[in-house]
């Protein structure tokens, strides 16, 4: 029963099976009605898939497979880069053997993935360039359906995951205080009360006066959303006194110039909506050669 | 059994509601944790969702009722815009009433499927302003799964659809050719021995002897990819001599710029992937006040 | 990854795996009593599928192969027909081998797919034979939930497709006239300034007036109606002078009996609800020796 | 959360709703482009569902509440037929009211489930005109995904289900036998030591030996498959002396001209395929009328 | 295309399926983050499944081969103990070799599966042994969404099915009755005058009066339900007399201490939901041994 | 589009829905056929849930309207008790009223899940009467398809939950370290270097010099597995000196015997797989009256 395949499959999630078959659904639910009245089905074929600029591949081998199985489209990796391997502009990032049919029929699909992936994963990248001690962060903004994905391509290209959904963390925010009159402490003590109690607390606070009020309760980070610098230096050095354990997160509208500073007044993590949404769009190509 | 809502649902493909659930399950299928330890489910809500920045609108209305009815969390819309208005910075695009526990619990997904479209929406609108004349076209460069979505965007922003998928019209490019010893003609008569009648057919072509090919069939669009001014006006001037009803399509990275050029050469189409895939964020929030 | 079948499948339409998943569910939901009982499961068997009486394959090799997978019941595929060759009564349409019990709990599913597919693709041939003319179109008269299978079993028999679903060409009749006023050419006009360009465009029209109208405008077919000969002969006379390329399909109660007139009358296409609603039974059957 | 709706569903099977959903998607997963076009979301029309010939309905008022919902597209039923109801030619089978858009989208969709539907019923009550006495059957051979549906609508018709799949009754044939080194008593004890206890036996017999042997256990059924009229007399009357409660059942190329013979042999029950896919087409239209 | 897997697997509905695939989802949506932090893709190993207490084992190999071929994390099966078989504490169930990420990823899946259902084919073992006369029936008293499965291990164990859904057999209770003004002759007339004829009928009778009016039609059944053995031997005396071939079930808090008593009174069959919901756990581990 | 339904909806996991799916497609797929024969649509009936024996509900309200809107048979809440309440013997755990139809087809399958939700609740509130110090976790053995609903069964009986799954916490046991040359500090410095920042690590350790390599890193809890009470204590002395903050997990055939000397010895949790596959089975009746 044990495929031969070799490629790893760094994600195992069911999600990413259900993706790809919507994909497939709306390209090919009237068939590939071009390559039908044109190719036969014994006709074979390469494909050479290349990068059309420098970038960090995300998306490679391990989801052309999936994409060939779930599309019941058997086809032959030959070669393939791993994911997080930078390829130059030009360089190949695979190449498939199959029946022409199935290269056609697949190829937007596959390089409508693979763009998007390997373009969070450049982009993450090249932020990453900027520090050398700062944890940078993604968030729960990734598109609808894509969060395990964009969420991987995050950690290829070398930053790190904030929480997956809103079930595996909590993160109180000023509407959980205010449903509870305002007050932070009674916050806390109910979330401490009944929680799981390894599930980590993050709490936004927006004052001195609040972060004393979270350290009294064992919280794993605190999120300095839209602080400027000095607020940022008290509240570190308040919170280094006493909690010398708890994670200082910034957050809004952060850019990569400020990691300097960030790194200087001694943050820990900082989380950036832009590490996902704001990648640009990367060149990659296929290349069909009937055999 | 009539639905008492008014909102207008402006697509029908049972697609959108995949892509929604998927999108549920990776943000809720652990529920909200926060929400759940720090809300009474008896507590009420206002929201308010606001451009931060100039933008038009689509995502609103229709597809917050669609996200809230199949995460089965229902909530009342007060005022919404209509998908295409323009919304200044600090306008508001929808407003919301319900538990407060459902508006935390679907605002991160609201707000991203709102972004995204808004974004495209946004983009091509500006992208239109370039031209009076021109039919700009979209192309299958989509994200995987968003393939009525990001369409539909486009719509809204003004320009125009080409194909949906690899079923809905016949498109040659140089793969289909070689399969028939690199012959247009054997290709095409192919083509039309067997093609669905009314199926459109586009021949993507690269020198004024296909074009003449081409032209022999009735073909409804002739693809000129990648050609220089003078090559794109040649192709122009051979085809309206003959075949006045065939329409030109230009592609291969075409930007705003060469829009006055190609008005002034006489191309009818133009095809650009960068519609989607290159449009830019767009920044939309939604506050909160508990009741 | 590759797989060893060498059989072709015809349609890669995800809404076929569909189908089938919905026929196991139906019938296997509960398992195979029977063969449970009285069969071990390492019996193996010999299957052969045969025409009980002459007819065109349509729904073989391949959709065996797919039932087998889907239902994760393998089996081997010895010999089979393809898909539009002619089977004399007694003649093999396939010969398996496997498992007894999957044989046996596959069987009538096997069947009731081959027998609904070659009836109408005998049917059509059939049909076929009485012109050499006319191209000859289905409908979206299909079985809900067998659009994609009905058509590729019309293709099989010899004749063509008429637009697949809603989306993929515009075919305007009355009643969207009716909501612009009733006024043909207002409902043109905001077709042609708004639709996908490449998107053929249909109209259905009852007089000559009409006729004129949709002839104003760049439209791929006209509609003509449950009109008699006289009144056919008039409209083909008309569109012939001024738009050649137009085509003329010919519409409502369509019978073979009048297969001549159109073409001395110069038609171009009939559509027929009947070429797949209008198939008669065609009976296989299989017969199970145990090994 | 009680619906408002009288309309009585008659089958509950969740297997109907994935038909439907089946059917949706084949034909609205790229919209409908032409009402889209056309038609403002506002714009409100009656419509009336109307029989073109005699029939017996099937598939009426509770079907179309069901596709309404499933496609998310809600329409008043201002009245309908139940189904059972004989509607003479001309007659109304359902009038609707609602978005016109709506009424155009799933206008076809109703009238493929309706026809095929009302059909099978018309066709099954016109052969049950020739029997008083015999119950009459139908089979599993049923177009796939339509088991549920096509057997209710035997019953509508007033003939009766044999089983519904292959997990709901035993049905032993010779290939269960020939399991068992062709030994009726070996197969039989077998089944009966493993068997749940309620499941009731059918055993299809060939000869009168056979009788014998499957009267030594408590069968519920006989199949007396392709006997001529001597054999089934020579059949009957074994039974009928020791086993007087035993159904005898008569199948194999059955037709309603041999009812009368087996009526006066003394057959209880005859099954045949014929009652499902022996049904002609029956001919349904809507008229919309706008608002 | 013929699987080279040897496992034989006894159950075939889809419905297996789905139900692993919710498992798969629930634990492995967001990955198994461990595993994917310290292990690389090509670490192999060995696991073995072993029982902690003497058990009859229920969803060994074949399960497993479902649950791997469902993650799509394919592993080889060494060896394992066919369902049915009693292992020792401290025997071998299977013997598996993968990639250690995989036999991580499904462990506790697998066993979960394993020991649920093995506790019941061991419960149902023990309880078997009380009684070599009697047939012991489960209900559908089992968990939604494990019926298939639970019935399975119900077999496994050496007792018997009743029926399986609400479909596949008439069990005629107080509340059918009462719906018929309370009269069981009114109610058991409409049964078997539309009623599927090979559709086995039971009826819950409480008094001897209901019993003669039952045995007025060919019910195949009657439950006796919570009645004292004083009643029990009058209803076995009244049946038996007039009725032999009718089966008895008695019901209701039935418990193995009374097995006998049944016997002597002559009950045909019992039925006890605690067969499968009064199982207790049973223990089973896997050792993984690193390559 | 607001409901009106006042129910409080616990959970929001779309898994549910699919389990529910489930275990209506297992029992309803053919229908309900003794109430298709017995009773009329139009009949109403009111139905009572009662306690048999003193419970804990769970499992109430909000899921019978679950379970009664996937079923599209809808009926009213009348009144019901909380998930949580206590309710003794006799009792009412719900009071509805709908179609009778509806009412029987749909009790068993809302028995089924009560009765299994209630019995984990009603077992955990009874475990946790014995200690007013530990935090009781449940574990991973859940039922397959079940761990949302147990885990929230869990809850509502008054313990806490461990991780959800493989991917919201890490959890490094003795695979994971071998698979790191059996070195710990190499398989957390991998662990830390790679892992998203705010996610929980355990580690289970076996030695007083495993717990010290683990306090070298930010770990939030130590899993003592089968550990002694002498061993317990060294291990609780040496933590609390360097790492008062890291939680001490007991874990290994825990029983609540053991409950006082752990809360003696300092440990802070407990957890236990018998939370959820210990509980015993607690009797709950629908009683049906007809209207």
């Amino acid at each position: 029963m044990e495929s031969t395949s070799t490629v790893k499959h760094p994600v195992s999630s069911p999600l990413i099976a259900d993706l790809i078959s919507l994909a497939l659904q709306e390209d090919l639910s009237l068939g590939d009605v071009t390559s039908e009245l044109t190719i036969e089905p014994s006709q074979r074929a390469k494909a050479s898939i290349r990068a059309k600029e420098d970038l960090v591949v995300c998306g490679g081998g391990w989801l052309i497979e999936e994409i060939s199985a779930a599309a019941a489209l058997p086809l032959s990796l030959l070669s393939y880069k791993d994911d997080g391997e930078r390829v130059r502009s030009g360089g190949s990032i695979a190449e498939l053997e199959g029946s022409a049919r199935t290269l056609l029929s697949i190829e937007r699909t596959v390089l409508n993935f693979l763009q998007h992936l390997s373009a969070i994963a450049t982009h993450v990248d090249s932020v990453m360039k900027q520090t050398t001690k700062l944890m940078v962060l993604d968030t729960r903004k990734t598109l609808p359906g894509y969060r395990i994905l964009e969420k991987y391509a995050v950690r290829v290209g070398g930053a790190r995951n904030h929480r997956m959904s809103l079930g595996d963390m909590i993160l109180i925010k000023d509407n959980h205080i205010a449903a509870n009159g305002g007050d932070l402490r009674t916050t806390l003590v109910r979330v401490f009360e009944r929680k799981a109690p390894y599930m980590p607390v993050e709490v936004e606070v927006t004052s001195l006066e609040e972060i004393r009020v979270a350290l009294e309760f064992p919280v794993q980070v605190l999120l300095l959303d839209n602080m400027d610098d000095v607020m940022l230096s008290k509240a570190v050095t308040l919170v280094r006194k006493s909690s010398p354990d708890v994670l200082l997160e910034a957050s809004g509208r952060v850019t990569q110039e400020r990691f300097a500073t960030f790194e200087k007044i001694g943050i820990d993590t900082v989380s950036m909506g832009a590490l996902t949404y704001g990648a640009s769009h990367v060149d990659i190509s296929m290349d069909i050669v009937l055999e």
